[in-house]
């Protein structure tokens, strides 16, 4: 199974800690890693179809400390599609003048929805289809940017089409927002004052945050499994969908 | 002014040299680089808004030996947008299930072209309006993906829109062909069989391309300035578009 990371923040911060505990799980997940990290409207995106373990990308992005607001990690188990550069994600679009980065943990059996817009996929995953045709609908129901409410309502009301075929675990952001769809596996934690010390679930790694932060720093992460020991990580219900906005979830 | 570099070839190819050759004219261009790598459909983007000279990513484009038969670069010397993410070039889109790639350089007077369709700029940059405006077009021109041929042909059309509110050097790639078209200052390279050595027009460096190639093997690169001595560099006539497929002139 792919595995995801997502991370929102009320300040710009450093992912690297999660990323170091999700690509040590890339051995199992060895056919492609990709990162993006949103830095206002910008965004900056690696994508790899080498393993996280042994890429020379992910090698930077361990290593650089870039900070952002919103972060979107995977690390692929080809499923569907080749293995191949445009099958890895996060899959990158733009609509009303935004980028829009979206990953999926899971398997779309039979899946083929219509797509009769201006978003069609690159490569030949059931995920990439899955994302142009969210992008479709998004760009139908709204003329241009709404709200973070009414995109979360219009989401509420297109997830459950994609899901009905599968496993639909998904991280979605444009930058403003993340929202987080749980199928099967997907756990979210939210890091705020008084900062404590974690220790990364798979590898003798542990930082004290209290040590990194301000006390106004806020962190939403959500990743397939809990990626520390010693926070409290709280589990989707199969179908439901949060979103997070300035590291602390909005609905 | 800012700096382009385009490269297409017939079989994947180091671009570093070249790149190389274009980072050393950072220091004068600082306020931003990026590139992006096609492998067969899927693509490699890296951007900062840093200098080349400095930047990391830049850093990790010299020294990892990305192969490619399509890229475009460019360093950014900020004449109208701000200095952040959003405006360092190359831009990417989607259209017909393709990435479309790029550059511009160059400044557009009094530019404001009517964006109806599925683009939008994210930045603010006279750059991204044009690229925005020449994929509403070209999405307009046609349903499905044409030939190269009929999109030198709507491109031989359109492109004299821009070009009427200043200058417009810009390279333009969809992992398929790499179009070039100069307004004031570009020029372009073939090499093939039999290859001989180059000197980088800037620094102490030069390559035996004879050791690093196959008879078969031929490559087509477009700079803003010479990159090399010792190779015979074709300047482009304003208002010239010039189209390379396989790392040769298709017209």
């Amino acid at each position: 199974m792919c595995q995801l990371l997502g991370m929102n923040a009320n300040t710009p911060t450093d992912v690297m800690f999660s990323f170091t505990g999700l690509a040590c799980r890339a051995d199992e997940h060895k056919d492609g890693f990709g990162i993006a990290f949103f830095e206002n409207r910008g965004l900056r995106h690696f994508i790899d179809h080498h393993s996280a373990r042994h890429s020379p990308v992910a090698g930077l992005v361990k290593n650089y400390p870039i900070k952002s607001d919103n972060v979107i990690a995977h690390i692929r188990k080809a499923t569907q599609g080749r293995v191949a550069l445009e099958n890895a994600h996060p899959f990158v679009r733009e609509l009303w003048g935004r980028y829009w980065v979206f990953a999926h943990n899971g398997d779309l059996k039979d899946y083929a929805p219509r797509l009769h817009g201006a978003f069609r996929p690159v490569g030949d995953t059931d995920s990439e289809r899955a994302f142009c045709w969210l992008m479709q609908e998004l760009a139908k129901a709204h003329a241009s940017v709404p709200s973070i409410d009414e995109l979360t309502h219009t989401l509420r009301e297109l997830l459950p089409q994609p899901a009905r075929h599968g496993t639909f675990n998904m991280l979605l952001s444009n930058g403003q927002a993340l929202w987080a769809h749980g199928s099967t596996k997907l756990c979210a934690l939210e890091r705020r004052h008084p900062f404590g010390a974690a220790t990364l679930a798979d590898e003798d790694l542990s930082v004290d945050f209290g040590q990194h932060t301000t006390p106004n720093d806020r962190v939403a992460v959500v990743a397939t499994e809990p990626l520390t020991t010693g926070e409290r990580w709280s589990a989707f219900a199969p179908g439901e969908l949060r979103v997070f906005v300035d590291g602390a979830r909005a609905c």
